[in-house]
């Protein structure tokens, strides 16, 4: 599909589920001349060759950001600042170097080491899936989903805002502009503590002794699979999160484990009325869910 | 599609999601000779038969289990005692009176006040959806999915139990046999706890002051929305069910807690490598749960 192309040449460095996507998105939409993705491992450099998305698979971060007009860095959030180190010499004079990790305030305080003729705007698009690596993208990801800009004030001009915002959008997501700390905080409550839960019940049920890991298998569709879904997401990538969102994520964390107490307390007492109370209200939010487009 | 029939006619009391769905199951597999559904809300009744799925929808129990060699009560867990005291005078001699509730030794414990020329077999079928009511359910709801039958010493032959087990199969279903306090643990952890998470987190998110629900719903797709779809499941269904398994919960919540505590301590302490350890870990229950179909 032949679109407006928004830059010349595209740079991505990381070829996961992210980087992929990115990359066969912005083939589909025809946003970039050419596209050429860097990874440090050689496997995956050499999977992503054979799949065929990216115009150019580079072994070095220099090939690959040279004449790059766009840089994304879709890494791990714990490899973001190793990378803008390694590669901020290499960067094309006024090129934007952007990310998509799942934490920005971390992202956002890199700015600072990096040369004034790059315009940096960190971004984080809200989608994904518990598969990893080069053959778990698709061009459809970022469909209808949100891509949070998070600019860091006076590191880019608003033109080059509006083309990483167009870009996005011509990928098909949606695009919202927030500042890094309010976004940190709106993911821990909707994607870092679910994650974090479902890491943790999974762990829970293969302890327990009573009961084998066959059984559990069996009887996962009563709600159980779900959570093995969730929590089969790459486990590098979530270490980085929960160790970059601190703050904000033992903040909700400290809420849900109170109201999981009174909802506990409720049981014991045998308070139907406090737990309808509670369930009937959580199965409100499902229908905006759905009515956002996001179920 | 017309297949063997186990049983001349069937009564299910209550139309809701998983009763709907058995009727429609049980007529496509030909299991039964005639369906009648019973259900006290004359709304759902009037529902029930515009939708076509029973031969015969019944203002009374009393005519629902005429004549019925197998009645099937598919009400919330709190309401089947009352359910089988009131049909109890009206059940045929020989019948096999079975549930489907999902908390199994409440239901084991009316054994005692049941006729003994009643073949009782409690039953659970693990399967489901967020959805209730009549239009929700389908005839393929139980395809590879798990009927756990409970069986209470001396209260059904072996040749009633074989039947039942059939019949089940015929819908579709695997079927496993094992005692009431083993189910109510094995679902306690697969279902029950899963739920109640799923409850408490949307609670928890909707009533954090620093973000609107609009953001809420915007970024579902980072992991919340799963917790939204499970927690519009049916809140009277899920409080009975809380309220009838109290230990079972109680005993995996806590356990649940202290892990729960113990990685909330490693993302304070900036542990990287336990959290990497337990993200692992999680991550390869769900390569078995596909393995065994349950995905």
């Amino acid at each position: 599909m032949a679109g407006t192309q928004l830059y010349a040449k595209l740079a991505i460095i990381g070829a996961g589920l992210i980087g992929s996507s990115l990359a066969r998105a912005a083939r589909r939409a025809g946003a970039a001349g050419t596209i050429a993705v860097h990874d440090r491992d050689a496997a995956v450099r050499a999977e992503t060759a054979s799949l065929g998305f990216a115009d150019a698979v580079c072994a070095s971060l220099e090939e690959a950001v040279a004449g790059a007009d766009l840089v994304v860095i879709a890494t791990p959030v714990g490899a973001i600042a190793d990378v803008i180190k390694a590669l901020g010499p290499y960067l094309e004079a006024g090129a934007t170097l952007s990310d998509v990790g799942s934490v920005k305030s971390p992202v956002a305080a890199l700015a600072a080491e990096l040369r004034a003729d790059i315009a940096f705007i960190p971004a984080h698009p809200v989608a994904g899936t518990e598969h990893s690596g080069p053959a778990a993208g698709f061009g459809e990801l970022f469909d209808g989903r949100w891509t949070i800009l998070t600019p860091v004030e006076g590191r880019a001009s608003k033109a080059s805002r509006d083309r990483l915002e167009a870009f996005w959008q011509a990928l098909g997501a949606r695009v919202a502009v927030m500042d890094a700390a309010h976004h940190d905080r709106a993911l821990a409550v909707t994607s870092h503590l679910p994650h974090l839960l479902a890491f943790t019940l999974v762990g829970t049920a293969a302890d327990l002794e009573a009961l084998g890991e066959e059984e559990i298998v069996k009887y996962a569709a009563g709600g159980f699979r779900d959570y093995t879904r969730i929590a089969a997401s790459d486990p590098v990538m979530w270490r980085d999160i929960f160790l970059a969102n601190t703050p904000a994520v033992l903040g909700v964390l400290d809420r849900f484990a109170e109201d999981l107490a009174r909802l506990r307390t409720a049981i014991e007492a045998g308070d139907g009325e406090a737990l309808f109370e509670a369930f009937a209200r959580a199965r409100l939010l499902r229908a905006k869910v759905h009515a956002a487009g996001q179920g």
